[in-house]
């Protein structure tokens, strides 16, 4: 089954590449704004990604409108109701956010508490409706967190049913106390930051394409 | 100097006692909402504290508007700046969230981050304006994670200023997997919050008394 | 492939089951002290295993010699380097530990800080040695610390190269301020931790036969 | 009471200070190795305590006998009871640990557990022996996990009856992805660092004097 043509950076065949990605970027920084760090790095496992035939797309949490609350839909002009619909769709989601204090920020902490809707209908149909999709983490902060930061995250998804691959997060942090002007150029020059990013990019894609030809299906 | 009437509960003077207590609720119901656990345990140190001649407010952050960012006023409707200048008036300040996914709750999140503008006045003149305020935490949950909430938020609090006594919480989580419409009567019945209630009250009120008679003044 | 005679449970053909499961048990009980409540939720897990046709092995970590240090072999008796190899025999791992104070046992600890001596062999030649292995988490405390050990654990394990499946851990915790001596009765009434014990071990096989038939293999 | 001559760095009179301090180094390294950079940095602290008249001692706990176990004496040449009066006897403790994988060591993971015995004394007679005294915490990693790590000591120490003054620790940690044989170079060089192992040592002898002075005594 894996035997014909590969791709050059893995053993997937590379014709079976056709995967969707999606990224929610939980900066505190609006879109027509400066450029977020946490952005450009997810941007990065995307181009990678991309090099797998997967294509992507990038929510900025804080142009959405995503009220407080526990239901599906909370105002009529609620849009995690679209949010959840963009998640069902893709095989990959990527979860990328800044490090404020050691945790993720409020925009993604919203995501999580919304996902709740996802858990309730998981509980009432008795599998969930994100198993067999596969997801990422993307984290920058000034200095500090991103371990603790990704902890939190990943207990939040294996619950909500992802599967979490090997190395399943890129992140940068810089040392305590350096100029917060110039995070973007350290980051940039990081060359274990550049790793990660590419080898979370081979692993989502490796075990989202593995899920999609072999799901996992419960039995009632 | 503690020398005169002393208080039924604690060793200061109850003539001194002339505290005022800040709760900052982070529950996701709003006020007109049926009752909030959070809320309802806030409340009962409250009123421990009152027996001390502390008075006390309560604000419930989903009833305000306070806008994603990292300045002191986002905009013209923002209701952060309100919020700082009760905490600037307080000795002892609350800080009540619930528990989602084992951390605190977005709008708790939204706090800290909008603290930064605090900290950023800090590091300007060289001293917190938090300094010699008693920090205080209440916690509900239906299961687990009490202690990792406690332990991010101390994380702040101690970064900015504030004092934490001994026992400086009072927190509420129920077995797993219990059905959350009873977690308001389990938790109305478990002695071990009723004691963490009490002690917290009493220790709060000691070290707020204490450094308001003995302010930490440190030099430039 | 996946079409011939089917596992009552899941859609893996029974043939191929085949699969080896290790569990470090950090209990602070040793062997032959009473029951382990670790040990004994790790051991449902193994059960539910044991229908999938996987052998399971357990060590209980407060039995053996595990010098503090980061080299392969701290002393002539470290038996640091056996359980390397069991490790590396093994298809599935789960990793066992009691809460203290809201983490891991010290014992488990030092298993983490142990396993730096893979990691430089990771770094060495380029890919982990525990790639295409699953892991699992089995937690057990009288309260509260579940999500948050769950989390840190799962950060290292991602990091060594191990899989995550969805609901990656069985666990149990109770309410607040119980008495201890009542743990086990309560756990083994709890519905929502059989229920996690039973859908871990069939997750855990399900991605272990997986990547036994199509393992990641990265380019160096 | 505080009106006399007046210490140069704080609003205390320079003839109270006669405080005792006691470091638990939870280093993997043993005395006789090379430097210890935790040690290091708690040494620091220790220096400009000693301008306050401190005076200190510090214990490196991989010298030191502690086997597993919950009670207070697990061996007749366990060492955990002569740690036990040292803290008794100090009046600021202070706990440094290096980060292995985002959390504290394992050594210092078994003194948070071994502490249970004095919890179930505290239990016993209603208050706490470590209630009046005042802990700091000291923290140094290659990258990332000093928040999390201080967030996980300080709410034992909250619930052991421990006060924690303002900026209640002092920590190091570098970059993402550097060497870290250039750790102690980098960390000797870092100006937040310095300062918050001079804003620690103020706070804790601050803290520490004035409840000496005027010490918490709970009513029974």
């Amino acid at each position: 089954m894996y035997k014909t043509k590969k791709c050059h950076d893995c053993d997937m065949p590379a014709s079976q590449h056709a995967l969707k990605a999606l990224v929610l970027n939980g900066s505190l920084k609006h879109g027509k704004d400066a450029v977020s760090n946490t952005e450009e790095l997810a941007g990065l496992v995307l181009e990678h990604m991309q090099q797998h035939k997967v294509t992507g797309e990038i929510v900025r949490l804080a142009d959405k409108n995503i009220p407080v609350g526990l239901g599906f839909r909370e105002s009529p002009d609620d849009e995690w109701p679209d949010i959840v619909e963009k998640m069902k769709a893709a095989d990959i989601v990527l979860f990328a956010t800044p490090i404020w204090w050691g945790g993720h920020s409020s925009l993604m902490q919203r995501v999580i508490e919304r996902m709740d809707a996802l858990d309730e209908e998981y509980r009432a149909d008795g599998r969930s409706a994100l198993y067999n999709k596969v997801a990422g983490i993307v984290i920058t902060g000034s200095e500090d967190g991103a371990l603790s930061t990704m902890g939190g995250i990943m207990t939040v998804l294996t619950w909500m049913g992802f599967t979490l691959p090997p190395e399943c997060a890129a992140y940068w942090v810089g040392e305590v106390g350096q100029p917060t002007t110039t995070d973007r150029e350290r980051r940039l020059k990081n060359e274990a930051t550049k790793h990660m990013a590419k080898n979370l990019a081979r692993n989502l894609v490796y075990y989202a394409q593995l899920l999609k030809e072999h799901p996992l299906v419960p039995k009632s």
